[in-house]
């Protein structure tokens, strides 16, 4: 039985609370948020120890495992705290607010030799994880690009810019679609609501091999968007998430050039001849299982069996790194960033 | 009677021949193809003198205008002949290859005192103009930004990439609504199926005043997608041409920040609290009228009664002008071009 | 403060128990079901008194109103028997199984002098009320008829047929549209999974004035559809309660017959001419307040100030007694069946 | 070559007319109508000899085959006047205004040994031929039911009511799905912009083995609305002719009850358990081509080669006999009438 505790209880730790008190193998042992009104409203819910002080917690001799649920500025130093502590550790994501900070808290974790999982919950997605195996399995070819859309009106954040609040889904599951990390990005946005605080943006990342990706993120949008589309160069494959019953589409449906062979050259561009395969779509069902109880499943899976997490110290820092370097690029008017090199497992 | 002679009979020109025959102060002179079944095929519809040389075309008395529906990279040098023999010339857009054949372009209308009109046909699609009124009459607020997206699975063109095959409509729309055009664009992009033919483009622009915008195009996309979104900070415009009925919605939506008093602040961000406003959607009715003929129609009356188009050289270069800056981003990896001075009218 | 007693915690009970703790008026006093793991699962989560006897809830000094969510064919007994007991009822829809059980169940709440409040939930959806408001206003003219769908694969209930199970929701809206109750209706169906419980149904309801009705439920569909379509003489609304953000949209749309003068007649049709307006669609914002707890505010205010229940007896009656005429109309290949003169309060 | 002549030039003639001249076995001899204004609009275009005399095209030797795309009144007279003139015949749907009148029709064909085609030009429609194949192939199982549903705002006709009007697209389908005719019809609706004409009609059919069948239509809808349903016991089909691109949907979804053993019995109703299925969605390719062109091959493939018309006397007469049998119904209030026998080829 891992007896977790969890610092933050503003929307994402009482979610968090409810899905630990759900699991078999896990137990709601502390909580722990700086405002009394919000421990008292898990109390009445859950017998779990409290306390503003996150020291507190972080002594308490029976907690295996804390879940750090704060604001993202607080990320790093809190999850190094914890790793101090000896205690593992599941951080919301973005992992911390800069490439340092992740390196010292993937050092903290190295450290301590504890579990070190990043809340890059769309990993767990049952949709998400189908799409990936569409293109471990071959399905949809190789993967040519991605492009992503996450807009509506709100929620606005107060502590982070759109790029950082909204990106880091898409980009989590950009990355683990292509199973690596670009080489550059490039992004152009605009603070409208607010100065200095970006509501829009629009990034452009470059892999190594040509492959790109783009990402679109707003506070500022009429529609509610959270749509990925993966066109590989046989088939392609939408994740909408807004759905209510089709959230995966599967397109057989593909473009290729051929050559012409001199006797058919009729035009100009007679050389090449552009062929359009449009086949059928199938929507896959996609089970009904809760992304959030499944990242936690794998983080108990990681603390008590050692397995390596899905979403680790690395996958976490290659999402900040990108952040950090396209935040660089915002600021220099979409000017092209190279991308800090990852850290590998 | 405005008599029309067509250059170019691929997938324009037989439009409008259509369109032209229907007209009453109009009437199709003459049709000029390198191609003679074009030229046959149309001969078996309609009575205008047919020819595979521009110039017989040009010499000819019984013409006034011209109309160049051929490929882009003819499209200066033909138009300038035809000014050169005096007729007036509606030419598809976009308007030239460069921004200096723009310029040359302009040049030989000014020095044969002809009208030049550039087919950006959007601009008389009367959801386009609504959109319009819709920024013009206030009712929309201070336009922050657009993105629009023109997306599918072909068809392939291979005498431009996708940028300068679909992007000129995107781009004569946004300006439309912004009544100005950007001063810098980075563009990003990759030519997956044919080499130095980018298949997928990502375009972002930013206009002196901090408003921005950004086009995504296409040929490799699972879903045909023909959008533009328009947001101001009182309300919001979605135009979607693929959609059968709802083509305009125009949602009463908005956020704002608004200081907090010294008093009521109680957290780390409470300085500024975010406001959101989600109101009821509008969907006007949209006028049935064929953008194509209301453009010719506009063509017309500016030949017969020398009204100053709405899309002539000026609003024509602004978009060439657009579309060489983004290529040169294009080639930089996305690096911010800035924007050639427009040519005011 | 008025305790509040729930019998039965299949699906809606929990609910109800939810919703009642959260009323500041209201207290969930008793809960009561015949299995004793129901009764644990809510006891981990409520202080109330627990029991597997009806009778012990009745008797209790410390109830003043009774929920009752069991199976319909309980729901008479139960109801008359708590009323009885002088407790306030609230009795989910259908009120009974039969007319006459109705009458009985109405009967006992006259002679205790105690509120009897039918759980038509829908009648406190904010989307129905401003439906019902745009039909009162005059704002959709004369309503001339009503359509609805509820269909879906499953669930499939066991103790009555897909008519007892969807029908009584659009039943009750489509009355509350009209404000008044139809004459006849037909209804044809089949029981393809399991005989004599029919899993598709489609009936028909005509109103006095020659205004008509059409219900569809079925529990064997591949689309989950809960739509009303009203079409008034001046304008048409559809409720969509599957739609995510637009809920209601009112078109302003019709058409109308002209009786054309003598010289404009052309063709043999030529009398008439018919006209047809169709203006533009507005998607009213809807208030997001949940129907359940808007329905045991308007309990809890019955019960406390003695308000007259909008889903009352002769409410819930009324629709059983089109329940009971369709089935009915149902055994006899889709006969049409009068139905049994109201109750009216 | 067959020489066809065309009789009405309202809505279907001039479509007729453009499919039959691209044909290269079929040549459009003459056409008919009264207007003389008409005809004329079809010189511009078309070569063919023009009359108002319908016995003048009849006597015509250049004419093998007459299509008869005048209004639904005259379909019987016309046809028997052509097929005495041993013409072939394709008569627009519905074939005649009465069983009686179909029934002279077929005879009148039988006795000049002539081709009887009927337009239903659904059943050559590549969406609905895949959907029988999904129904012949055993794909969906055993074929329960299917409903229908044709609605809009108008056009509104003046010569016949929405059932007569509308109902024979979705009734041939329907027919041609099952394999067989239903044995009787309910029929309810209401003539509210026009006396005497109803322009909203729920129908319901009965098949003798217990498959059912229900269709809606309606001018006066808010959606426009061209969709069938089948439901099979093992797969699901939606057929929507107002989709874009996703016309065909085939849900592979399917609920059955099972017998619960005695030592599994818990409940009440435990004796049965409702199993859902519920898996994924499959969205076949379906050609583009033209079902009026499709039909027209067919029928000159009658005409030329005696292949036995798909749609021919017996499958005009047996949507006829429904219609017919639908106005009964209709007039008795919805009362069940019996459908008379069909004609079997």
């Amino acid at each position: 039985m891992l007896r977790i505790g969890i610092i933050g209880l503003g929307y994402w730790g009482p979610n968090y609370a409810r899905v630990v008190t759900e699991l078999p193998g896990a137990e709601l042992a502390w909580v722990c948020d700086a405002s009394e009104a919000a421990l008292e409203s898990m109390a009445a819910r859950y017998p779990a120890c409290a306390t503003t002080d996150p020291d507190e917690l972080f002594a308490a001799d029976d907690v295996d495992a804390v879940i750090v649920a704060t604001p993202t500025s607080t990320h790093a130093e809190l999850s190094i705290r914890a790793l101090g502590a000896r205690k593992h550790v599941l951080c919301e994501k973005p992992l911390a607010a800069s490439v340092a900070d992740c390196d010292d808290v993937i050092a903290a974790a190295d450290d301590a030799d504890r579990v070190l999982f990043v809340g890059h919950t769309f990993i767990f997605n049952p949709a998400v994880r189908q799409m990936r195996e569409l293109v471990e399995s071959g399905e949809i070819g190789k993967l040519l690009y991605c492009h992503a859309a996450r807009t509506g009106l709100g929620p606005i954040r107060q502590d982070v810019n759109a790029l950082w609040d909204l990106a880091p889904h898409d980009l989590a599951i950009i990355f683990h679609l292509f199973g690596r990390e670009p080489v550059s990005v490039t992004a152009t946005g605009q603070a409208f609501l607010r100065e200095g605080v970006e509501d829009v943006v629009f990034a452009s990342l470059r892999f190594e091999d040509g492959a790109i990706a783009a990402v679109h993120v707003s506070w500022l949008d009429p529609y509610k968007v959270r749509r990925v589309t993966a066109v590989g160069d046989s088939r392609m494959v939408v994740f909408d998430d807004v759905a209510m019953d089709e959230k995966l589409k599967v397109f057989d449906r593909g473009a290729s050039y051929e050559a012409v062979s001199e006797s058919a050259r009729g035009t100009e561009f007679g050389e090449y001849r552009a062929l359009v395969r449009d086949g059928e779509i199938r929507i896959p069902k996609v089970a009904a299982r809760e992304p959030l109880k499944e990242q936690v499943v794998a983080f108990v899976d990681s603390c008590v069996n050692g397995t390596r997490p899905e979403t680790g110290g690395p996958e976490g820092r290659r999402v900040v790194a990108v952040l950090e370097a396209a935040t660089k690029s915002l600021r220099a008017g979409g000017a092209p960033v190279e991308i800090a090199a990852g850290v590998h497992a």
